[in-house]
């Protein structure tokens, strides 16, 4: 373990790199025989589950239900919706046969020929469609309005160049379908659920986000509106970390989902979206994470505090764990997560070395000497300070400490990108200061074509246009075209 | 909601009709445009919420993780454990194509030719092959043992014949997959996660099981040995509801997964495995609804009281909330899931109808002459039986109501069990009784020739034989060879 952290790359050698190590190192994740495809290690997905929960919780607590809708979609849905289709079709798995059978040759099994499908069927990369079809037979009268439904799921799309939790050909995800009676209804629902995305963000992740709109080109296929959170990762570019989409009509257009409204007058239905995945795992680890590993923020850390006994030998263990175990017990009651670590295959600098690794927030030291003095060792992960406190009351402290931890990743997040945030007004002010990253708040003309030179000049994008810009009478900075207010434009992953 | 009630089919009449009708009508589940998959309800997913919490909190707490592996195994995989391919592979489907493309005619779009897989891929049918081809990575020596792991996650099998819950094309389950340095420590897991089953079975589902040892023709296709649990359905088939499996050294053999013993030398690792599935659904359905609809347990129960108001003007039912708002406040201080429906569109008795369909366990009604006489009237869900109780102190009331009818569920399931259970020594009595359903305690001469010679002329089939049994001499019910123990009989969803 000791070894595995010394070959750790550093941020600043290749933070690419970095990254790639560290989900694997810190026992996140790993790449599966399957091509894109990885595997959630426990550790990884414990710290999944606690943002599952809390989401959960969030999403319950506006009303939302969840709900199970097929993994298979069948081709000729896909194709319903015009845009929804060309963003989707190009990426995906299709099923075209339901069974193998020994092949004639004996090598194995073989595809069965007899068995192909009437219809293909697409491993969902969304599921708008198969879930729009099925509101159909749900939705008859403004009193079936509104439907709240999330369903927690794995989806596919078959991208081509992948990278653990950013980007992978199968992920998990959640993903809202809700359906409204008026255009009003739907557009407050997609707002609220990206305040609930930017909420969890920041309390949660201890993560920084800028809220804002999307321009038309990077729209979600099919939505009239897509709403955004975009983070700031340390080597100064942008994540995009969950996504709301006002989808107008379209899909009930599409699968001709009609209701009754109040004057008994048949109208389409109003409709949203929205989900984040697995993505969130990257966002946090680039977000927090240093030279010696995982930095993870106390409310979503699967253990919150390790107590590691240091001891010559069996009878000082027992006086130790004798010692730990109410304060074990009252951490338990104070609601924190604490590991109390007496395996004695493993020494106390391994030790260290490991649960540094892996991003514990809180670490407590404890031996023989420290039980005479009546002291403890405490040490916080975010700053790698040490300290040496009084035993007494110290489960207090270290839920003191938890909520201090908490609140300064965030604030150093925050300046993190309030210095690597920066206004330009010249294209060639900005094209020498993109190289070295970070958020650019610039007039643009609203034009598809500047937004796509500005990408193809320096690979940045507009991330978003924040919603809580203030309007700015400017010129655009690439064609001096009037321009009333900044966007974000960035490199992202 | 009244006609749909009155609509239900008796269970008397048709069973089978009863149930699939019963599934759509409380809204737990419908057909999808998907052949053999299912839509999950918001209500029926709720129940499945509720029953997933729990077996997660009950695995967790015998050392369990969870972690996720990949939805798609490469073909290859299926094949290397000779049994398991046999088992699998005639039922599945193959992702053989990652792209689809604008049909050239302008029909939609189609396959695209060039993008198919060099190796096909199989979504997961049951996750043994990838997880092990994992495994072979993370183990090396016996101190990475054991490796206890679960999974929530869908597969799929392609079932000719689909009914929602029990048998569907895709489904929802978990999937455990554990592994150990010792057989002994693989069997003593194997038999623990069966326990855990029957006791959640038991205890929150209110459903007696008989844990038994599936005979080598029923055995999951690579298994040494496959427990079960068997629950009893009301029309006296059996509905086998949890499986564990000892898998031995199989799939470590196939994957070529050895670790270092404690005496430095090298050995296959022994494994097991155990699943329960959404098929649990319908078991609860089966167990204890009725004529009127869902009956559920209250341990399951989404919502456990429903409080109905019955006023005449808004001053009524503002005076009536008034003094419901304590009772609400009460309930969930004692932890249970309470709904007052003051909801003006919908009449009592549609209320009433509604809620007794949903199998919603307790139902309170309360007027204004209740208010007048502090009295409140009091429904059970599991016998039909209407009270007047006081108002005061109702709170507790239905807690301990709740518990009531959690018990008396189980104990009518367990005496409905009883009554339909025969020992039988004769094959015509067998043949003659069996049309009736139940369970037939036999002996049997231990052969495969016998079990399927019994299983064409009757349907029925060795559900297990029992762990609970005793040892007794007797013979054969079909070829009158000797037998040491009495075998469970019957026929199966």
């Amino acid at each position: 373990m000791a070894k595995e952290l010394k070959d750790l790359t550093k941020r600043s050698e290749d933070y690419s790199k970095w990254y790639n190590e560290l989900v694997v190192k810190a026992d996140l994740a790993e790449q599966s025989a399957v091509r894109g495809c990885m595997v959630i290690k426990p550790y990884g997905y414990a710290i999944w589950e606690k943002m599952q929960q809390t989401l959960d919780r969030m999403f319950k607590e506006t009303g939302v239900q969840n709900a199970y809708f097929p993994l298979l979609i069948p081709k000729s849905y896909l194709c319903r919706e015009a845009e929804h289709v060309e963003g989707f079709a190009k990426e995906c798995a299709v099923v075209t046969h339901y069974r193998l059978k020994n092949d004639p040759e004996g090598n194995g099994v073989i595809v069965d020929p007899s068995a192909r499908l009437e219809e293909e069927l697409i491993v969902r990369p969304t599921s708008e469609t198969i879930i729009w079809g099925t509101y159909k037979n749900w939705i008859h009268s403004y009193r079936d309005l509104p439907l709240l439904i999330n369903q927690w799921a794995n989806v596919m799309r078959w991208e081509m160049r992948t990278r653990m939790f950013l980007r992978t050909a199968e992920f998990l995800w959640q993903e809202g379908h809700c359906a409204h009676a008026t255009a009003e209804e739907s557009e407050k629902r997609t707002e609220q659920m990206l305040e609930v995305y930017a909420e969890f963000a920041e309390k949660y992740m201890a993560m920084p986000v800028i809220k804002g709109v999307k321009t038309a080109n990077e729209r979600f296929a099919g939505a009239i509106n897509t709403y955004t959170i975009e983070a700031m990762m340390q080597d100064g570019k942008a994540l995009q970390s969950g996504t709301s989409h006002n989808l107008g009509q379209n899909f009930a257009k599409a699968f001709d989902v009609t209701f009754m409204n109040k004057e008994n007058k048949p109208e389409y239905v109003w409709a949203n979206s929205w989900g984040v995945s697995t993505r969130l795992m990257g966002a946090l680890i680039m977000t927090h994470s240093d030279d010696n590993g995982l930095v993870l923020p106390p409310h979503l850390a699967p253990i919150q505090v390790v107590i590691v006994p240091i001891y010559k030998n069996n009878e000082q263990l027992a006086e130790i764990s004798k010692a730990v175990e109410p304060v074990v017990a009252e951490l338990k009651r104070l609601g924190v997560s604490v590991k109390y670590d007496d395996a004695d295959n493993r020494r106390p600098g391994f030790k260290f070395a490991d649960y540094e690794l892996k991003g514990v927030p809180v670490r407590l030291a404890i031996g023989a000497r420290d039980l005479e003095n009546g002291t403890v060792e405490l040490m916080r992960r975010d700053t790698l300070e040490k300290e040496t406190v009084p035993f007494e009351g110290i489960a207090g402290r270290v839920a003191d400490e938890l909520e201090s931890i908490q609140k300064n990743l965030f604030d150093r997040a925050l300046k993190l990108r309030e210095e690597h945030t920066y206004r330009v007004d010249s294209y060639d002010e900005f094209k020498e200061k993109i190289e070295k990253g970070g958020f650019f708040l610039a007039h643009w003309d609203g034009t598809s074509e500047t937004e796509e030179k500005i990408k193809e000049d320096t690979k940045a994008t507009i991330r978003c246009i924040p919603l809580d810009g203030e309007e700015e009478e400017g010129v655009c900075m690439v064609t001096g075209k009037p321009s009333k207010r900044r966007v974000v434009i960035a490199r992202a992953y």
